[in-house]
């Protein structure tokens, strides 16, 4: 679900409920194969010490963030691991560029950096409530690609994934964070101001998604209606990207075969 | 394994291959109870977003810090866990208080943080290898008792483990990781240094488990030599603390049984 790097997007081309050739019972099973595969891969990259992983997830309320940091996760060791979960900015984070804080929390070397929402909402809901003027939100786009380049030029790879649900599937969710006491805390009165404002996002989406889908940087539009198929592209393309890092413990320090232990 | 507040610590008297009662089967097949009940406290945790834990790990090289975050927290979500790993000080932190490094890295409310190595460290390698005046230290242990204690006082419940291994069990892990390719990159020359000072740190580490276990933020010496009782017992013991703090999913909004979602 990779659109041409650059190419404009139209969200209506992409299939919310989409779930490819394949069986769910099949996707599972595969599925855990791959965390398994991502378990190893992670301590690798940890060990050499010399790349990052940064994973983007935007989405809608209700979209399927947190599950699928949860999901997709299960396996990997939390100490190479960080997720961040950008909120609304503090005053002093305000008093700087929008890719201040943003910038802090970017993976060191041998880390993955997992980001709950990130600098694109400053391209969604800052323009969708006119947070800022338009002339200083357009720059934004190409202020972004060129601060992903720098981390990308700099060790860092960065994959994004847009979960793309529907409308009435969101429906279905917040309804059951109604009905649900262990899931109330997740619903907020206010989800539904922003669900009336659907069409507004739907467009800046569509804009992040044709201006900075980059070949260093792309996005990944992820049908997200059925939770197993999105847990499964995601891994699955994490894990494709893993592969392709050239990960490999390091090279041991010298002379390690002569060594003996003291008493 | 909780010696009683402020009594004297004699390592001596703690057996490194100590494993209770339990048969190895057993503590497995609990500990993977524990994990999942561990998973639905972490969640109630992140929703209430009331109290936070820190969980404090120390041990000698091979003592087995890296292995029990790996095993004991591969159930709970990772966005509700922060792993951070203390290194030497940078240039900057060293320019500062001990603690003022460690304060930013302390868990906010609903989180769970883990330090693998800790302020610990200015008690221990630093008073090893006298890299600060002894009257400098010396004072470090009721500045953490009083640190630890901001903490309690302020919504953080602190769980201290000092892993405990024999030195015959050190030089097996060892050679294990002189042994397999895999392992190689975990094991440093510098470590046999460290290990020529075995006694030293022994006499450190039994005055930290003496002057800084007090009731709000008591150690835990836990018998280390096997692995799965290691584990058992962080992860009992982690399980309880978090059974003991009173959490609950948050009140719901008023009047969401009332709310219709909009189309």
């Amino acid at each position: 679900m990779r659109p041409e790097p650059l190419s404009r997007v139209s969200l209506k081309d992409y299939d919310t409920r989409y779930s490819g050739e394949i069986d769910r019972k099949v996707a599972k099973a595969l599925e855990n194969q791959l965390e398994e595969r991502m378990a190893e891969l992670q301590e690798m990259l940890y060990a050499q010490g010399e790349h990052s992983l940064l994973i983007v997830l935007q989405a809608m309320d209700a979209g399927g963030k947190d599950s699928t940091i949860k999901k997709v996760f299960d396996c990997v060791n939390p100490q190479g691991v960080h997720v961040y979960s950008f909120k609304v900015p503090t005053e002093e984070e305000r008093d700087h560029d929008f890719l201040w804080r943003i910038h802090q929390r970017v993976p060191r070397k041998g880390y993955i950096g997992i980001f709950n929402r990130s600098h694109y909402e400053d391209v969604l809901v800052v323009r969708v409530n006119d947070l800022v003027p338009e002339d200083v939100w357009r720059k934004r786009y190409e202020q972004i690609n060129q601060f992903e380049k720098l981390l990308t030029e700099s060790g860092t790879r960065i994959l994004k994934f847009y979960l793309h649900i529907s409308k009435d599937e969101q429906r279905e969710r917040f309804q059951e964070r109604l009905d649900r006491p262990d899931k109330n805390w997740k619903f907020s009165k206010g989800d539904l101001d922003v669900r009336k404002q659907w069409d507004d996002y739907m467009r800046a989406y569509e804009d992040v998604l044709t201006y900075c889908n980059t070949d260093y940087a792309p996005w990944h539009i992820v049908p997200a209606d059925r939770k197993w198929y999105r847990n499964f592209v995601v891994t699955k393309t994490i894990v494709e990207a893993l592969e392709s890092m050239s990960l490999a413990y390091p090279a041991p320090e010298e002379g390690l075969d002569k060594i003996e232990i003291p008493d």
